[in-house]
């Protein structure tokens, strides 16, 4: 729908969105429409409704023209987008998921996030091997078909990238949810479960503690996963919202760690290694470590905690003028189900209860809705999630009186999207 | 990855698809794997271990590469296919959603089935607007602005089509379950409530017993809604699986009415109209109609009942050689939840409970998966679903003793694939 730039990004390029086109269509409606009234009465002067449209008089595209499908035309501008200058090459950098526009808690195979270390691959699933060694009684190789031959699951889940919102930790209040929290997707995993492996190769576990994953691509990146994770509910997944992985997200084969951070979650997924400690990788220990006040580095702080944020509205862009609203967002946590989310209009004075979508699932996001009624006057929104564990979502400045402001991992601090009379929002810090 | 035709359909074209591939890789493994055997030990004389792909030492593809990403070069053969020759025009036909290739609940929006009734088309949501009148004490126009703004709801829900495995009440036993079962799809639909809509326009909701859906394509496809579905859990939907829907899904509105068959789904949605009788369009008296033994027609038939069917293996699938498989399957009822899909490998004689993939939700496919092991003879697969009503679906003699060989619509029978000792899968019918 040809959205027109909403408004330029403080530090990053100008963001087109869904709210950009609702602006100018209640323009091109124009005519007597009350402001936030929901529908218009009849003969009022639309032009759209006064004559029949070319698809309404017309034969149309045939069935399978497109035997794998892509979105409408009106809709190219959602996009996955790469955050330019946050790292020196592409290959090493990461590409947002555009929340703002998505619906639900499925995020669609072709916006999913994107994070890789060395750039990604499609590698061939015919040459593609797994295989399973260290503290085991058996060690395997597995090709694509034996995986296929064990029992199988279907799980929906979370993957958050452990940097997600790290921006935020510094001050830099970055212009849109795209930006601040698009390293967040949520899937329909398909495979066999880690444990089921592991049973098949008779791993020990109970001198076998940890479990090391490596991915097949050029940065070899390697993860330890503690074996109690690895025995509850990981899988080695083929399958990722009903068809084969995308080769961007680790085709064919990656690792699925609920409520873990991304980086543990290994694509192009080429062995697994049963040991009695830690291996301190790089990705261990140079990186994915949070930097205290104090000078030390938490390490393997891998769950990713309670969170949400407000998806629609949110900064970048516009409402379209008083009245009426459907305000949602999205609600995670790394420890089990939502039980809760609240949401503010006024900064985090006051707060309502917010409906739940069902189904609410463990480790997956939550898709959150509350009504709110504009009076167009300055507006400060806010959502704070609460898990099944009784876990409250901290404010900002909560977190950075224990964890300083030098950490870029594990920000999960509620979010404020600063509404102005003009109706533009806009992201601000609310200690 | 270049999956060899399997075998020729009988009445359609030579289908490709995942288990050709997997039969390859197995040959391509070669040496000394013991068939069946889960993974191979170390040593064994493998040349896709022995040798570091290109992969594993070179920089990959940059982030954002495809800002709208798209499958596997590899997966390229699972497509939405049209069943030639089934309509005289493409644009009045049918392309079947590749069942044997996809996994867990969640269809991909790229391979979700199409059915139109004069092709479709891309309609600007700009200008696109929904008309409630009749019965209301406010008659309306809503632009897509319009509409959300209005409190939004998020569900996961099958929709089939009213044909779907329509073939097999005539003894024609097609060859695969893309073509048997593929106008069968489930996604997370987001749109405001019917009864919403209905409510902000004032129905008559005890004298309106009905609602009038039309569509905004040529065909002016029209179905009567009864007033107690609209107000139970209808959804006037715009999001399907975290995005807008798709073109060939009714972009950028349709109808979604959870366990009623496709057709009431209406797409590209431009008015709704409240009445005290249903209309008897074309869609409901010509077609959309089920014939009886004694030559009268059942009508408003609307709920597709409890059924079931193995994914894989199935019909033009070729088993790999004797030992363990993962048999799965789908499962789902208009009425509700499934409450267990039990699994024959003889025919009917002996059956196995299915483990059910969580979440099971109300009129939405439920995943089962069950193991297998086959011992190189010849054997018949079935699955057998029993929804939350205590409903059990048919066997395909009981459905014909009560309503002939002529329905085209609603067949749920039970779907026998039959194992040859070559480890041939083919459709076979079992009374």
């Amino acid at each position: 729908m040809a959205r027109p730039p909403v408004r330029a990004g403080r530090i990053l390029p100008a963001l087109e969105d869904r709210r950009g086109f609702l602006k100018r269509a209640v323009a091109l409606a124009g005519g007597g429409a009350a402001a936030g009234a929901a529908g218009r009465t009849f003969g009022q002067d639309d032009p759209a409704i006064l004559t029949l449209p070319a698809h309404s008089k017309s034969l149309g595209q045939p069935v399978a023209a497109r035997g794998y499908g892509s979105p409408s035309e009106f809709e190219k501008n959602l996009q996955r987008r790469e955050s330019p200058g946050l790292t020196r090459v592409s290959q090493a950098s990461v590409a947002f998921a555009p929340l703002q526009g998505l619906f639900g808690i499925i995020t669609p195979n072709g916006l999913h996030f994107e994070r890789h270390h060395q750039g990604w691959w499609d590698i061939d699933p015919r040459q593609h091997r797994l295989m399973v060694m260290g503290m085991v009684r058996a060690p395997k190789v597995y090709t694509m078909d034996d995986l296929m031959r064990l029992p199988s699951v279907s799980r929906i889940h979370f993957i958050e990238c452990g940097a997600n919102t790290g921006m935020e930790w510094g001050n830099v209040a970055v212009p849109s949810v795209q930006y601040t929290h698009g390293m967040l997707s949520c899937c329909e995993y398909t495979g066999v479960r880690l444990s089921t492996l592991l049973d098949d190769c008779g791993a020990d576990t109970k001198m076998g503690r940890y479990v090391l994953a490596e991915g097949a691509d050029g940065s070899g990146l390697t993860r330890t996963i503690a074996m109690e994770r690895a025995l509850d509910d990981a899988i080695v997944a083929w399958g990722m919202n009903g068809e084969m992985l995308r080769p961007e997200n680790g085709y064919p084969l990656r690792l699925v760690v609920p409520g873990v951070q991304g980086v543990s979650w290994v694509k192009w997924l080429r062995r697994l290694e049963v040991g009695d400690q830690p291996w301190y990788t790089r990705e261990e220990t140079l990186h994915y470590v949070d930097l205290m006040p104090d000078g030390r580095h938490r390490q393997y702080t891998s769950i990713q905690e309670c969170k949400s944020v407000i998806t629609s509205p949110s900064g970048g862009q516009t409402l379209l003028g008083r009245g009426s609203y459907n305000v949602t967002g999205l609600a995670w946590s790394g420890r089990g189900r939502i039980r809760r989310v609240d949401v503010s209009f006024d900064g985090g004075r006051n707060w309502r209860t917010a409906r739940l979508e069902a189904p609410v699932l463990a480790k997956a996001l939550t898709r959150f809705n509350v009504g709110w009624t504009w009076d167009g006057g300055p507006a400060i929104l806010q959502s704070r999630a609460i898990d099944e564990t009784g876990y409250v979502q901290p404010k900002i400045g909560q977190l950075r009186a224990v964890r300083g402001t030098r950490s870029i991992y594990h920000n999960n601090a509620i979010q404020s999207w600063q509404v102005a009379a003009s109706g533009e929002v806009s992201n601000v810090q609310v200690d």
